[in-house]
């Protein structure tokens, strides 16, 4: 059905156009003082300030997502016992909301660290697959990363989520529970 | 289910995340020279440039979803004949594909205008209806105005699609076909 993608499309559009904005603007440009700019300062994958403020609104937006996801769950997700429940739930009731799929394993060190991964990401797919666009990939993780923690918060847990690919179109998220 | 809502989720933070960007700088302080700021100025509703950028900014991404929805119509859908079946697709096909429902009524001069009413329309429904907030409406029909435009278009059709409400839920797109 065209409503399975629309969420695809949707998230494609937002993307583009957050990036958009934020063109890199050169080394030297910045809100600093000129002169320092050079590549591969201040990230991995030497990103701009507009790219890793573009990240966080993305993620941020996901975050606000999922816990509205998180609101429309049947009530009695909300009676979990335990943390693997809840990591189970995701796994299989949230990725299929979103995603028309179940992720593809969940792993943990039963200390609080999960390890999600799907071989074949939705919002990777469409990428060539290999090495060739792995640079490109953040951006296409950001939003989820942030609806898993917004579900996990509506669920009552704090957690911090981060995302990682090797080879697309796969990728594994990492949910690290923050204890308070 | 929850995925019906996820559009409806993401469009939200995507017009939330649009229009913080472009906080509305008060009379003045625009581009052009002071002193002559007022309210009123440049639009019915005194809109603010960023917002009127942020609105155009709306309907193109909603274009391009339209524009990549009318790509996965299957095929027979492409030898509409009359312009007529293609605004009656519209109205059923695509706004069941796209809000769950179908619109309520479809109007035309039978010059290239047509009227598609929604008497309840999905992305006003959660504001309160009435008409405190019909300032508010213009962003959340921006997108679908580019929606049914870029359908249209992937349909060989060529169109200028405005909204306007009376009172909200309510809203009505008018289509105006552009003959080449």
């Amino acid at each position: 059905m065209a409503d399975a993608a629309l969420f695809e499309f949707l998230h494609t559009e937002m993307v583009a156009e957050l990036w958009a904005q934020d063109p890199d603007p050169g080394p030297g440009v910045s809100a600093g003082p000129r002169g320092e700019g050079g590549t591969g300062r201040g990230g991995k994958a030497g990103r701009t300030k507009g790219q890793k403020m573009s990240l966080s609104v993305l993620e941020g937006m996901g975050f606000r997502v999922g816990q509205a996801l998180g609101e429309r769950l049947p009530r009695e997700t909300l009676a979990f016992r335990e943390e693997l429940d809840v990591l189970k739930f995701l796994c299989k009731d949230v990725w299929a909301a979103v995603f028309q799929k179940q992720m593809d394993s969940l792993r943990t060190n039963h200390q609080g660290t999960y390890v999600l991964q799907d071989h074949s990401f939705p919002l990777l797919i469409r990428m060539a697959s290999g090495l060739q666009y792995l640079e490109e990939a953040p951006k296409f993780l950001a939003f989820t990363c942030g609806l898993l923690r917004g579900t996990l918060s509506t669920l009552g847990i704090k957690s911090l989520v981060t995302a990682s690919v090797a080879a697309l179109p796969a990728c594994k998220f990492q949910v690290v529970i923050q204890r308070s």
